[in-house]
């Protein structure tokens, strides 16, 4: 049960407000300004470290989302956000979103060494390139960069970054207080770049993170994004609708990142999961109900209509998607978003109106309804058949709902060795079992931490 | 002793790795890795909490400071240290320098918001326009913007960053459960911006923080510099020498400030001092001799020679300043600290090599040697006589000076009532004596916090 060289699951909390279900702010024992209440974060982040998550993961962009009309539109930013949870934890890691399409390099790579520093090793960025036109609204884009484009200043951006957090070697400080030598300038390094997107000269003044790189996370799955991904991402988020296309989407990233000279252990890959969790079938089933008729369903059209850049009024609700829309070429922005959903409504042949309640609690991501067994069951049929390294899971409230697969599901886990007991490591690189990597401007002198 | 209207000093810990001498990491009880090290910082903002300072203050720029060479040329970034800090405080007021030339103003009003979220209303901005060229090229400009146009991108930057505060009315969040009506649209408001150098359409997707706005801070001291702090700023930092250029300034700010229609009192103006402590002025003398053998001139060369946008070589250590740099006209840089430098040195008729000893402490600011009544009774001369609201607390050895001012001075300037002994506000605003700012999308709605 305790064997070291088996192969376990990585559990990241992906947390939201009230919930991941759109209307989780309406229960009764929801919190609806949990956004900007720094107390019910701190729960969440000591709730989720006291069952040894890997980590906790925030979703980010630099605009309100939608009207606010249905929902919070707002949220703090998650850098400053987990850096606050940093002091109120000791071992789980923090993954922040932070888009490389509206920020320099220079001061991300700085803000996450600095988060690095003072989470002790804990620091993640998810990498995301802002697929929305509110976005760049906000940065004096009338155009926002196309998807290519947007992903091709994403790895300029990373090479910068990777760049920079290599620029101090680990001995550069002597800090000799007999000569007043402070540092060696040779083992400072400036990396002078000049690309199409960004001229940095460098160095970096912030010491090399305590984990060389914060771990590199992606989530985007167009073909662009899996590319992105096979060259730069070390945890890799993503959202499928069936144990096939889990498997399919695994397959061919860990073929892509094999292409890309990297080992395919180093990438691990997170589907999403909404769990509705009851003690027997029909509770859950009536768990997801209330959920599902807290719902306003002029807020779930008007998502849609985002997601296909479209208008509310092309759709309607007992009618299955107008055929200009399954026929569309590919979109610029959320191209693997848009697909799946195309694909889950002919699939299973949904009218619009079952679509909005299908994408109601996860926006997409595989909701799941049933017993403690069942869901573990589902988490272990993918992991062990090559669908998933891991979980990304999504409570539809919180921190109810995440209490529950903590209490129900978890000691299932555990019970069949698949889970931690305890963390190992200190660091969100030793929680994956990835090694801090080699500095490009002194590379035998890394130390490699451990599993 | 305690009349409540009585006049009373704001004092500001103007806190710098192992202090603010260069040589200060050589001391033998000094930690010279103290910026990395977060245990440092939190020590610090504990001790200054503890003593009832209104406030922590980091100084920053977006390039490595020098060489590294002589002392420690690298900073965990601002908002995220203080984002830690502040979990390991209550009360004391948290103010970042961040550049208004090196950011853009959607993220980083959304990141001034979220601390002042997380810090229960205790972040402060000191708003700097980024004089170096190191900061320039990292930012893919060979030629950094000049002087006038930094401030002029500063200003509007400044008329952004508020009406992002402002786009949430106070009422805006409906959050009825029973309805599913979250938020009253009419009340995020958008402030569509156009200008010379920013479009923004907004809101911001962080609701207004408690304070309003962030305390707005200002450091410059050119004619650009003060026009900027007479619009925007509710304090003011700044480097003097004698009483006379400091009363000048403050005489100057205050006018300023009144003819471009506000309140006087509604700016703090808070000029540094660098204290060097002894129970006689003998042992006071000695102090100050131990830190400036600590030196090296090399690095006191190269500081002057990287002001005066020179090079090292230009100087003779024991000649004054060449002419050709006492009739140059005005640096596109940093002109308020050369021009102090300049005046310092024809004043005080001195060589380059006490210049750069007179320069190492406080970098231009004011150092002052003497037992701690004759440090108390120059800050009461300064304050009463129109020269200072406070000061910028600028210890030359940290921990040690900041305890030593703690424990031998404040005692004498609580004794004449002239400093708070316990805190009686929580936001930072509150300390200062300021005003929540109203909100411009609704201005009769707006709380006003007490004195
Ligand atoms: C679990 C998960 C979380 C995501 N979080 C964000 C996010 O916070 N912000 C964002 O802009 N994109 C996020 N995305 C990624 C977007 O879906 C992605 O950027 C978008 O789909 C465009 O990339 P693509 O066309 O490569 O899919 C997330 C994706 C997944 C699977
Ligand atoms: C106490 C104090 C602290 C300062 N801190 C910074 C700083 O951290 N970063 C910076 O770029 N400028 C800082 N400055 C301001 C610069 O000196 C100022 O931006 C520069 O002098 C250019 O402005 P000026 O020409 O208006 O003086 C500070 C000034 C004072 C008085």
């Amino acid at each position: 049960m305790s064997d070291p060289t088996r192969r376990r699951l990585h559990l990241n909390a992906f947390l939201m407000e009230a919930g991941h279900h759109e209307a989780a702010w309406r229960l009764p024992h929801s919190n609806p300004r949990a956004d900007f209440d720094l107390r019910h974060w701190i729960e969440l982040a000591q709730l989720a470290e006291s069952a040894k998550f890997d980590s906790l993961f925030l979703a980010d962009g630099p605009a309100l989302i939608g009207t606010g009309e249905f929902r919070p539109p707002g949220q703090l930013e998650p850098l400053t956000l987990l850096t606050a949870l940093s002091q109120a934890t000791s071992r789980i890691g923090l993954i922040a979103t932070v888009s490389s399409t509206y920020n320099e390099p220079y001061n991300l790579a700085r803000r996450l060494a600095s988060v690095d520093h003072v989470s002790g090793g804990r620091a993640g960025w998810n990498i995301v390139t802002s697929a929305g036109a509110d976005e760049a609204a906000n940065f004096g884009l009338v155009n926002r960069p196309d998807h290519a484009e947007r992903y091709a200043r994403a790895d300029e951006f990373l090479h910068i970054a990777k760049a920079l957090w290599d620029s101090w070697e680990s001995e550069a400080v002597v800090a000799d207080k007999t000569t007043g030598r402070y540092a060696d300038p040779a083992r400072l390094h400036r990396p002078d770049h000049r690309g199409t997107y960004f001229s940095v000269a460098g160095p970096l003044n912030v010491e090399r993170p305590p984990q060389g790189y914060p771990l590199l996370v992606q989530a985007g799955s167009s073909e662009d994004g899996k590319d992105f991904a096979a060259r730069h991402a070390e945890a890799i988020f993503t959202a499928h609708q069936t144990y096939e296309r889990a498997a399919g989407f695994y397959a061919d990233i860990k073929a892509r990142t094999r292409a890309a000279g990297r080992d395919p252990d180093g990438v691990i890959v997170l589907p999403g999961i909404v769990p509705y969790i009851g003690s027997t079938e029909e509770e859950a089933r009536a768990l997801a109900k209330e959920f599902d008729e807290l719902r306003v369903p002029e807020y779930g059209l008007r998502q849609l209509a985002a997601v296909f850049e479209t208008e509310p009024s092309v759709f309607e609700l007992d009618a299955p998607l107008p055929d200009f829309i399954l026929a569309r070429p590919k979109l610029e922005g959320t191209q693997s978003r848009s697909d799946l959903i195309i694909e889950l409504a002919v699939r299973e042949k949904l009218t619009v109106r079952q679509i909005i309640s299908r994408l109601g609690g996860g926006r997409g991501h595989f909701e799941f309804i049933g017993t403690p067994e069942q869901v573990a069951d589902t988490i272990i049929a993918w992991f062990e058949g090559g669908a998933a390294d891991g979980f990304n899971i999504m409570a539809p409230a919180l921190p109810s709902g995440l209490e529950s697969f903590i209490e129900h599901v978890l000691p299932i886990l555990r019970g069949k060795g698949l889970f931690r007991e305890e963390y190992k490591g200190t660091t969100l690189r030793e929680h994956y079992g990835l090694p801090v990597p080699p500095n490009q401007f002194h590379p035998e002198a890394t130390r490699v931490s451990g599993g």
